[in-house]
């Protein structure tokens, strides 16, 4: 049978997630040292309250416990949620919330139903990969705005949207992560935030804030005020909001929560019926559990705690092993440290020369939508043990610094 | 903010689901007796056995438990699965296995990495809205063939395939739920399914097997054998097949299997990674241990019995109480039993008069992609008591008697 011709556009077009495809690469290889995926460090999670919380849950037996549930949500989660975003500032009603299996299937929710071929989607330079290909697979255009250290370039942002527009091209909405952004680190300021909402209701356009990173930031240099979403202050309406617990309580509940004007909001519940349904009841009821006996909020100081001594390791690492030859700005929250190489780099390439040496990481072109970046890498310091992540930078600089042996003195005219 | 201008085609068409709806219904009125959801009963879960899986799950933390996992499944579940399906005499490698989230998850993704917009799929009349609400959404273009008490009409069948392929139209696959149907719960014969891949073959067309109750045949009438998924037979690898443990398990696990060509499941998995990176590690862990220490396996005798116990209690309680008036095929499986009415009543129309009644069903007509049905209606005997069955049923039979009333002698014509 020849499958060829059985595919949609869609599937034709599916391409693999650079990130996914270093997973296969880790779990071939159990010697390696991944600093590839952005995995919270299991050693964190709360085993012991999701064991009572189980064990209740299970006693109990509750009704709904184990049964399909409502698309929408769990009621009592989507009304616990409502709290939790009033706490960052979000006044949500509940009929503007919906519980996603995952941050991902909000992603997918938002270009299935937003999404045409060829309406173009702004997105960040680099950008997060999940999200580039929730958009592409319903075959949008991204075009992507450069990024400067307090975020996305303003000024090449409007410039991008006025050419467009000039051209008869439809801006449905932008994309970004404020908050130590996948796979830059990079916090956008209050200020700029301010002005992409100004922007946003200027020209016209919807933002999509996916926020999974919010809450860990790193108290040594950032505050919870910096991380304030631009949807706490979307007096406009036009602000989709993702955020999750999958970094925070467990990727393994696969709970996550879509905030969304009720008219958008109606749409993406009748998305997701057809998509799975609904959320596992069981995983929402563990979640809600474990906000309600305080879990989470007990949670959040030791990741941020745990995450920036990960972050300083991995700094610290790569400043003595790699300080001459790469630049990056230093994490103030999230998972990721980016680092960019002589121009001459290409760090896809040089992924053989990583797995000889020991070590992965996700080559950074995979983020870009514009072809570019191809000198830069993402480092993921969640998941490693610090000693890991000694060994695990020590090794990419071995083959940083063999690669540019290898392309001899030209390799570093670009910088 | 203009909403509406925003949505695409795809956002502008989705239709919420009959059978979601009556599940709001039934939440909103607590004291409805619902035969409307495809719900299995709580009170068959193994309660006790995923009380002991999650003490020891969550005590040994094994590092993949709570973790992000690979998209096409926890391989040890994979592997798992492997063999339960050689029990069902279906040979498949583990690459032709993805683990979804929930068969509707499947169905969605066989919508988009095959379906174009206007690529036609054949369906059963009647058949599972879930189906129906997925290929819908890619804005495929159903046609359905007849049923009759053993399956699909051949006949009407090749007729349907030859005037479309006489206009020039594409048709990619055939979507069948050969055991119990969702909503008739007809059996096809095992004489139909071989037919059934001989003309598949010929044809040059894919099947869509949709198996979530296979396991769940009542042994009064029925054995294991006449079950027979059409996929065991499927020696030329045009069967996609699709099962789950939501009905024998718990469908809070989200947990199901697709089986399917490598050349189509290695799509699937790329079309899954865009939707939800991966099915919970936490809920798939639960499902391998339900399967290894032979939870499953004591499960479905005693599921069999409970649910063909259940259907009896109902089909009695019709009989005695509309014997009149309607026709059914008794249900030698699954949650479901059909019921047709005369044909001047329009069960959609006649669902106010239950709701007053205090008994909701899912009318006929959303199962029907040719706008027929009108005068049918779906009942579930799989979640309500006996004691509710009886008192449900009695309510639906009211309902009609003053439907008919209110029609007049005219209503009987039809019959």
């Amino acid at each position: 049978m020849n499958y060829d011709a059985l595919f949609s556009s869609v599937g034709q077009g599916l391409q693999q997630s650079a990130i996914r495809q270093m997973g296969t690469v880790a779990a071939q290889n159990p010697n390696l040292i991944s600093l590839a995926p952005g995995y919270p460090d299991p050693g964190t999670f709360a085993w012991d309250a999701y064991l009572e919380i189980t064990e209740a849950l299970l006693t109990q037996r509750g009704r709904a416990t184990l049964q399909y549930g409502p698309t929408q949500g769990h009621p009592p989660l989507v009304a616990a949620c409502v709290d939790l975003l009033r706490e960052r500032g979000i006044a949500a009603t509940p009929q503007e919330l919906l519980i996603t299996t995952g941050s991902q299937q909000g992603l997918d929710l938002v270009a299935r139903v937003l999404l045409d071929p060829g309406d173009v989607v702004l997105v960040e330079l680099p950008s997060y990969t999940g999200a580039i290909a929730a958009f592409k697979n319903v075959q949008a255009s991204l075009v992507g705005i450069p990024q400067q250290a307090d975020g996305i370039d303003l000024e090449a942002l409007d410039d991008t949207y006025r050419r467009l527009a000039h051209d008869g091209r439809r801006v449905k909405f932008l994309y970004l992560v404020p908050n130590f952004q996948n796979p830059t680190g990079l916090l956008v300021s209050l200020a700029k935030r301010r002005a992409l909402l100004e922007w946003a209701s200027r020209r016209d356009v919807l933002l999509v804030e996916d926020d999974p990173y919010g809450a860990l930031y790193f108290e040594d240099t950032t505050t919870a005020a910096e991380t304030r979403p631009i949807k706490a202050d979307d007096t406009g309406q036009r602000v989709i909001y993702l955020t999750s617990f999958s970094k925070t309580l467990s990727p393994a509940f696969r709970t996550a929560i879509m905030v969304a004007p009720p008219a958008l909001a109606d749409r993406f519940e009748i998305g997701k019926q057809a998509a799975d349904l609904c959320t596992s009841n069981f995983d929402q009821a563990i979640v809600l559990e474990a906000i309600n006996r305080g879990v989470l909020a007990r949670q959040l100081p030791l990741l941020r705690q745990h995450y920036q001594r990960n972050r300083t390791v991995m700094e610290s690492a790569l400043r003595a092993s790699l300080g001459e030859a790469a630049t990056w700005v230093t994490p103030r929250g999230g998972f990721f440290l980016w680092v960019s190489l002589p121009d001459a780099v290409d760090t896809h390439r040089m992924i053989a020369r990583a797995v000889a040496q020991g070590v992965i990481y996700v080559a950074g072109g995979a983020f870009f939508v514009d072809g570019t970046g191809a000198n830069t890498l993402r480092l993921s310091f969640s998941l490693a043990t610090p000693e890991k992540i000694v060994e695990g930078v020590t090794r990419v600089a071995a083959a940083v610094k063999e690669e540019l042996a290898a392309l001899g003195a030209a390799a570093l005219v670009g910088r």
